[in-house]
């Protein structure tokens, strides 16, 4: 480090440069007497941006939510009560591998040296709970000291961005104005290149292969979003005239209407020719590729035992497994190794059904009728969510080019759309952003549309008043009280957030009435309530409940009596 | 273990079954493919009673709320999402000593016997993230199988019984409905006696020292509800004529009617006959003293060094320490050994200042006024809520007989309240409930509000609208933006979360429309939003929040600058 440049920083005022310079313009998070310091230096800076959430939750999601579309995404909560409150959402970065950031400013290090009971904590002489709380759920943790801040910020922001997953920080409330001596150099979040001769050996033998190859093959899974490796994907599938298949977790990160993608692939959940392809492939490259069952057609997906794996940091090809490469180093060295293959690949399947055209205006809206009309809403450049529910119907629509897909398959928190919403139309204010929603879910995270309307965002927000947790009704308990919920006027919801609201409401009983709901210019907040009955949902959400509750009940579960389970009606 | 007899049960129906003897009538949650085959043995049985929630945090509050007026409360959630979004409630529980059982429905045995990726996981290949994250906040944790069902539901129900802590355990998905063998007999809570040799040692030691003293006194902290003996603690000041005072974070505990309480102690913030009274006492009982700086008035709390400490399961005393005795058997033990003294040595206050009249009913509703009011409105037998923020100057009102308070002095999490006041009223729906909150505090868990509507709780709901966190800015950021929330119309929030409502809802501005709402009969709901300044804030209030931010960020922070801090007025 000889030569490297220092000078005098107050901690916080570090910490927030640090946060810029990879690239945080806003933070999230709820204000509390231990992190006062911190917002102040950030209000005195006038940066990154302060906004504040009703919850801690939802400002966990919100900076995922912000993580998907800019890189990195942080949120800053006062100790204890924030940590736990907002540990869902950290939890749900990790298992879908978004770099957050949760800084929590904590109890003043002169009462852990002096071992002082404070509120906010269990008083009872420990104040590493919340670092160990945090253990299972993220990479990397500490405490921020002048001794260690200057290294440990560091740290722990790259240890976020290289691993793509979430860190935690604290920060104690008596050390924010102090003065240490930092790295005067902007900190460099590239990823330093890897070992030139594992790098050689690695592109060789995949290029190799796919040189060889006659059905060469790409499977797409979430982190080739997250590592922001697709275009070199579409890239490489172009070269070689080769169909890309994604998992259902990394919804549009290919562009659906790219010549060479055939679909999304799920073992029996897929389509024919998406099935075959990338089973029989005799050169599947997968990237990230991490199956569960959600994304395995409940792990009937099979790939060919000689697949390739490009994983976060490393790549399974053959006996070898090459680390010290990076993902984006070896596809432009296979991109840049193999010939241009000029004809198409890409099988076409047998014949898509027309879709049925839209019902009478007056007929009583159906989730069938629902999805087409969405399906013809969407535009490209949009954004879109889809939380827990029937909305997963979203997975089977066919999505513009320049769609952006914010999901959480894996995880599956309800109510994280609605967090995530705020988070990425603070990054993203000028694209029309689509919110797909449930009752059930969106009740979790209600609250956090008055800080979209406060805010003056304009998404169009599509919620399906069904009375409840219809995808559970797939699972067991078809018409459980246990699967309700208390039926609100969420149409209503706009003007009690916002007294002077301009959003349009609308609720939304017939076709008719949801094409005129849809027709509505979008220059303010759209907010639709479609009234639909609790035992119609599309028939790919049902046969997914049903094959998840033989998975997780067993063969003999409760779901095996008779009229226990909600049914495909098709 | 001989002679106990056994039955077969499957281990699900056990669990409800031990529930039930443990107490639980209700059972708080959100459904979840992973809890749905539990909540339909709860359907089957018809009891518990199932409380569906918005959200896990908000049932983890309800819990907790529920397990101060009966003793014990639980709640289940599906897992992953479900624990962490609802381990802050669980900290809370923790951080205030309040028995709660969390239950996760879990990914099923199968998965983790074969290592299979599931969602709501972080599909790693580690199946024990959230019984990690829970060890810091619970006294026990458990994954439930068909080998340990019979003995571990029985360790962890009795574990948070006995040391009035939460537990956590997991019940995966695919053994809810096997059949094993369990016992017979009923679930015994009942503690067993401690060692005789050490219980009449430590009632000799504590009654010689009391019937020595000139001048003794009881110091109550919260621990005393949870365990149960205010009663014996009342009944012993009554023999020996000795004055009680209480913490703040045991309000109420101690009925503030009764001939010897003399009221809250918290060092420099006490009345000073009350401080006269502990500091200066020659044989002073605490019981359960716990020191924080929000109980201690910021650490100035001086007890005689010779003070006897009765804890939750020991006693201090002297050069002893008492293990294997029981609170109740030596409160007990003391009453019987201690003659009665007939002369009140409970000294009163120099001359309490007669409380100045209501205003004008035209004047602009004021923070004085509004607590004089409120103090007016409190009859006995009320259940009281207070949550973080201005509404801590119930604190310092007096409270009717038989009163109960509920509060988080320790843990403080914003939003707490509302999901307790769900869980409270579902323990004790006929008694009248009345929720004392701001509106930054409120934002958090408002969708609960629709939960108390759904089951047709009358609770009264008195809500401070003064635009954001004013305690914070008695921290800092008097006037600064990140101390603000949004402006909703929280007097329409019933009638959005329950169509067909028929509460009464009330936006107050002066003190005649206080007064109106105030007298309206509480036959439904009463929500009352009282409008008022963000800088008009109780003294006391403000003064500890000054007092905070010296302490949280020492004597050159931020706080120091000019108008950097709202200040007492007066």
């Amino acid at each position: 480090m000889s030569g490297a440049s220092i000078q005098r920083m107050k901690i916080g005022d570090f910490l927030l440069r640090r946060l810029e310079e990879a690239g945080i313009r806003h933070l999230f998070g709820v204000p509390g007497d231990y992190n006062l310091p911190l917002l102040q230096q950030l209000q005195d800076a006038g940066a990154p941006k302060w906004i504040g959430t009703c919850n801690e939750l939802n400002a966990s999601y919100a900076a995922d939510g912000y993580a998907r579309l800019t890189g990195l995404g942080a949120l800053l909560v006062t100790n204890g009560v924030g940590p736990l409150s907002a540990i869902n959402g950290i939890g749900g970065a990790c298992s879908e591998r978004v770099p957050v950031i949760c800084i929590a400013g904590s109890v003043p290090l002169r009462s852990i040296d002096r071992g002082l009971g404070m509120h906010h904590t269990m008083a009872d002489g420990s104040y590493d709970h919340f670092l160990r709380a945090y253990a299972p759920v993220t990479a990397a943790q500490a405490r921020i000291t002048p001794r260690n801040a200057a290294t440990e910020i560091d740290r722990l922001i790259l240890t976020a961005w290289r691993e793509r997953l979430p860190v935690y920080m604290e920060v104690p409330s008596d050390i924010t104005h102090l003065e240490i001596e930092v790295p005067a150099d902007r900190l460099d979040l590239a990823a330093p290149p890897g070992d030139p001769e594992r790098l050689r050996s690695c592109v060789a033998a995949i290029a190799g292969r796919l040189c060889a190859a006659k059905s060469p093959a790409i499977l797409v899974d979430a982190d080739a979003d997250r590592f922001g490796v697709a275009s070199e994907l579409m890239e490489l599938a172009e070269k070689l005239a080769a169909p890309v298949a994604v998992i259902n977790a990394a919804k549009a990160v290919i562009d659906e209407t790219f010549a060479h993608f055939i679909g999304v692939y799920g073992g029996k959940s897929s389509e024919p020719h998406v099935r075959q392809t990338v089973e029989t492939s005799d050169c599947l490259l997968c990237v990230g590729y991490r199956p569960i069952e959600a994304t395995t057609g409940d792990f009937t997906a099979s790939l060919p035992a000689d697949a390739i794996h490009v994983r976060g940091h490393s790549v399974d090809a053959g006996d070898d497994n090459y680390q010290a490469v990076t993902r984006g180093e070896v596809l432009r060295g296979v991109i840049d190794a193999v010939p241009r293959v000029t004809t198409n690949r890409a099988p076409r399947p047998a014949g898509a059904a027309m879709a049925a055209p839209l019902p009478d205006g007056s007929a009583k809206l159906t989730q069938a009728a629902y999805w087409r009309a969405v399906q013809s809403y969407l535009r490209p450049g949009d954004v879109l969510y889809v939380d827990n529910g029937t909305s997963f119907a979203v997975l089977g629509l066919k999505l513009p080019p320049k769609s952006t897909f914010v999901g959480s398959i894996n995880w599956g928190s309800i109510g994280y759309s609605v967090g995530a919403l705020l988070g990425a139309l603070t990054a993203a204010p000028d694209r029309r952003h689509i919110l797909l929603i449930g009752d059930g879910s969106f009740q979790v995270s209600a609250q956090e549309l008055s800080t979209i309307l406060r805010h003056d965002h304009k998404p169009v927000i599509l919620l399906i008043n069904n009375g409840g947790y219809t995808i559970e009704r797939g699972y067991l308990g078809k018409a459980e009280p246990y699967n309700d919920v208390a039926n609100w006027a969420y149409a209503d919801l706009p003007k009690i957030f916002r007294r002077d609201t301009s959003a349009r409401s609308f609720v939304v009983r017939t076709v008719g009435d949801l094409r005129a709901a849809l027709a509505t210019p979008n220059d303010t907040m759209i907010f639709v309530e479609s009234l639909m009955d609790r035992h119609d949902a599309p028939a790919t959400v049902v046969r997914s409940s049903n094959g998840g509750a033989e998975l997780d009940y067993g063969p003999h579960g409760p779901h095996t009596q008779e009229n226990a389970q909600l049914r495909p009606t098709t």
